[in-house]
C-alpha cells in the first residue's frame, strides 16, 4: 500500500459534509485498506467557522473556499455545498487545480453537468456524482456501468422524499396536502420552504441526470416537463383506490417507441398498487429501470439524510481515489447518441379525469364524443348523480399528452361540464 | 475512438451465450461508443459445432476452447459455460495468455474465488462476475464499488428463481412442495434435476461471493451453512400466515454484533409480509442491503434467463474493455479484513417450533421449562387441542442456533412430546 496520503478537500460540512468528515475518521483503516492508500482530510471550507464541530480539527477549517480548492495538492474535491453558485466556479477551479470531483449537486448537474463533464475530460480528472440522485441508492453507477451493455428504454421513480412522505401520508390517514405537509414539516421531512419539493424542481432535476445516463443523450432541466403534487386532494385519492391505484410523484423518462427521441418528466400519478412502486413508504426512495435484456430492475433505499448522502459520497471518493492510483479516469459523460428530447405534447400515457356535469340524459354521449373527435379512446366511464349535479370519471387508453389536452380544452367548452374536477396521469400499468 | 477493435472469445452458446453474441452483434455501435473502440467477436467455443446458431458466423465456431484463449490476440475471455471444469483451466489460461475475463460462473468462483482473482492480478487482468449472482440485477458493482465507503453489516436475499416460484406457488395455491416443484419443471423453471436449486446449494453459492465482497473476507463455500427447502409444507405456510408471514429461501450474510466475525447461511424463513422481500413474486430475485451509512437498501430484477443474465455480462464486457484501453484494471479482490467465519452454532435468529404433543395439563409448563432450561425466550405460544393429541407452536424471542439446537433435543426426550413437526427461522424484522 502506498503510504503517502490522498489528501481530500471538503466543501460544505452541514447535514452531509459532517457525515462525510466523521466516516474518513472512523473509518480511516478500512478506506485505505480498500483504496490502497490512506486518505487525508485537508481541509474543510465552511461559511461560519466559528461553529463547533465535532471530530474535526479545527486548524482544518477555513472560510476561503476558493483558497483551498487552489492550494494544488489537493487529489479530491468532495463538493457538498449545494446550489449553483459558488459551487460551479469552485468545482471547475478544481480541476484546473488537478483534483477530481465528486459532488452531491444535483440542481448544478442538472443545469451545467455537460460544461462540468467537459472540463473535467479537459483536465483528465474524474467527476462523480452518486449523491445527486436518490441518496444512497446506487443509481448511477448502476446505469452508466452495469448497464452499459444494455439498451435502457424506461426509467421510472420515486426520487423525492419529502413529496413521498406527504403522499403516503395522505393515502394512510386521509389527510389533506397542508395537513400532510404541515407534518412533513414538524417532523423534518420538508424544509420551512417546501417549493423545490412540493413544486417537483428537485425531481426534475433529478430526472434530467438520469435520462442523460440512460439515453446517452444531453437532457437540460429545461427540457423536463414538470408539475408539481400540490394541487393532489383527499379526493384524488380517494378515486384513485377505487381505480385499485395510489398516487405518487413520478419521475419518468422514457424513450420512444420508434426509439428515435426520448422525454422527461415529472408530474403526481396513479399507480396500481400491485406495482412496486406503490409500497414505497415515508421519505424513501425507488426506482425502476427497464431495459432491453435485464428487463426490469428496482433500486430502493433512503434518498435523502446525513449518513445515506454520506455512503454515496464516499463509495464515489474510494472510486476516484483508486483511479487517481491507477492514472486513470472513469467513465465521463457518455452522450453520443443525441437523441433530440421531445416536448410533453408527445408522451403517451393513461389519464384519469373527473368532470363535474349536469346531471340530465345526454351529457355522456357528448363528453364521449369529444373524446372521440380528439381520437382518445375511452377504457372505463363512471358517472355518479346527485341533486342535478353529477360528476363523471373517465379513465382513457393510451393517448398523446397533446390529444388529451385538446380533449379537456373542447370539454371545458361544453355547457353541460360545469368543469373539469381533477386530471391525473395513471402510470406504471 | 480508436478504430482496432478489442477481440472477444466466447466461451459456451447456450442460453447465456447465444444472447451475449447476439447483443454484441445487434448492438455494435452503441457498445463502441461506450467502450471508445469496436468490440470484435473473435471465437466461439461450443460443445457440439453442428448446431444452428442463429446470427454466428459458422467460421467463428470451435471446438478448442483451449486454443481459442490461446491464440494471444484475445482481449477478453466470456465464460459462461458454468461448472467447475473446464473452465477454471480456460480461465486460468486466459489470464496466462493476456486476456481480461468475464464469468456468469457462481459455482466456480463461491470454489475457487480467491485462487482466481490471484491469477488476475498476477498477470494484471481483470476478473469480472456481476451475472454470477442474481442475474441482471447490479449487485457485485454496488457491493464492490458504491458501497465501498460504508460498512455493510448485512446481505438478505432471495437470489435463487426456481425456489421463489415454488414457495410463491405454494404460498398463493395452497399447493404442496411436489406439485409446486411439477408445475415450475413444466414451465422450464426447474431443471429436470432441481437438486443444485431446491437444496440451496445454486444460493449457497452465491451467499458465499456475496459475504466475501460485502464483508471484506473470504467466505468459502463450505462455510456456508446450507438447507434446502424441500420440507416446506402447507401446514408451514398455514403457520406462517397465522403469523403474518410467508416462507422465502433466503440467503443471509451477517457481521456478529461485535463485528469480530461474519455468518453466511442458505435455509427457508418465515419473513413479515410488510418485508419488500414478501412481496418478491414467482422466479425474481431481490436482495437487501444493510450499512451503517445508507441504511437498507434493496436491489430487485430478472435472477435468471438468457438476455437477463447477458444484461450483466455485457455491463462487464464493458467496464473491462474500456479498462483494456486505459490499461489499467478494475477493483480486485479485497479480502483484507479477513474475519472469522462462525459456525451456524453462533447465529442468533428467532425460531418458530411445532411440537405434536400429549393433550394433558401440564405440558405447557414442561415445554416451557425445556425453553427456559437452554436460555430461550419465548415470545408466544399458541395451544391447540383434539382428540388426546394437541399441537403447541412456539415463537421465541432471538437465541444462537446452539441453543435452539439444545432445546429441540431436550423437547424430543420428553415423554409428552411425541414430534417436532417443524422447526423454521424467522427472519427480517
Amino acid at each position: 500500500m502506498r503510504t503517502r496520503p490522498l489528501k481530500v478537500a471538503l466543501l460544505g460540512c452541514g447535514v452531509v459534509g459532517s457525515e462525510v468528515a466523521r466516516i474518513m475518521t472512523t473509518h480511516a483503516d478500512d478506506l485505505a485498506a480498500r483504496i490502497g492508500a490512506p486518505v487525508e482530510l485537508a481541509g474543510v471550507a465552511v461559511r461560519r467557522p466559528a461553529k463547533v464541530r465535532a471530530g474535526i480539527d479545527p486548524a482544518l477549517v477555513t472560510t476561503d473556499a476558493t483558497a483551498l480548492v487552489k492550494r494544488g495538492d489537493i487529489d479530491v474535491v468532495v463538493e457538498v455545498i449545494g446550489g449553483i453558485e459558488p459551487a460551479r466556479t469552485l468545482i471547475a477551479t478544481a480541476f484546473e487545480h488537478g483534483a477530481s470531483v465528486v459532488s452531491a449537486n444535483k440542481a448544478l448537474l442538472a443545469q451545467d453537468g455537460a460544461a462540468l463533464h467537459a472540463a473535467a475530460g479537459e483536465h483528465g480528472r474524474d467527476l462523480y456524482y452518486e449523491a445527486a440522485v436518490a441518496g444512497a441508492i446506487p443509481l448511477i453507477r448502476p446505469l452508466r456501468e452495469s448497464l452499459a451493455g444494455d439498451k435502457v428504454n424506461r426509467v421510472l421513480g420515486i426520487v423525492n422524499g419529502t413529496t413521498n412522505f406527504i403522499l403516503d401520508k395522505m393515502d394512510s390517514t386521509g389527510a389533506g396536502y397542508q395537513e400532510a405537509l404541515d407534518e412533513a414539516t414538524a417532523l423534518g421531512y420538508a424544509e420551512a420552504d417546501p417549493t423545490a419539493d412540493v413544486e417537483g424542481f428537485d425531481a426534475a432535476a433529478k430526472a434530467a441526470i438520469l435520462a442523460g445516463i440512460a439515453f446517452h443523450t444531453r437532457v437540460r432541466l429545461d427540457d423536463v416537463y414538470r408539475e408539481g403534487m400540490t394541487e393532489v386532494t383527499a379526493a384524488d385519492f380517494a378515486s384513485a383506490k377505487e381505480m385499485g391505484c395510489t398516487i405518487k410523484l413520478l419521475a419518468i423518462c422514457e424513450r420512444a417507441a420508434d426509439g428515435a427521441s426520448v422525454t422527461a418528466r415529472v408530474h403526481p400519478a396513479m399507480i396500481p398498487l400491485s406495482h412496486p412502486l406503490a409500497s414505497v413508504r415515508g421519505a424513501y426512495n425507488a426506482v425502476f429501470v427497464e431495459s432491453d435484456a435485464a428487463g426490469q430492475l428496482m433500486f430502493y433505499g433512503p434518498g435523502a439524510g446525513g449518513s445515506p448522502t454520506a455512503s454515496a459520497v464516499l463509495g464515489d471518493l474510494v472510486a476516484v481515489c483508486r483511479n487517481r492510483l491507477n492514472g486513470t479516469t472513469g467513465p465521463g459523460e457518455s452522450a453520443y447518441a443525441a437523441l433530440p428530447v421531445s416536448p410533453m405534447g408527445d408522451v403517451v400515457t393513461r389519464y384519469h379525469i373527473s368532470l363535474d356535469v349536469a346531471d340530465k340524459p345526454g351529457v355522456l354521449a357528448q363528453v364521449a364524443t369529444v373524446f372521440a373527435e380528439h381520437g382518445v379512446s375511452i377504457d372505463t366511464v363512471r358517472q355518479q348523480g346527485k341533486d342535478g349535479e353529477a360528476s363523471l370519471v373517465v379513465v382513457t387508453h393510451r393517448a398523446s399528452d397533446a390529444a388529451l389536452t385538446g380533449t379537456v380544452e373542447a370539454l371545458r367548452s361544453l355547457d353541460t361540464v360545469r368543469g373539469v374536477a381533477s386530471i391525473m396521469r395513471v402510470e406504471g400499468e
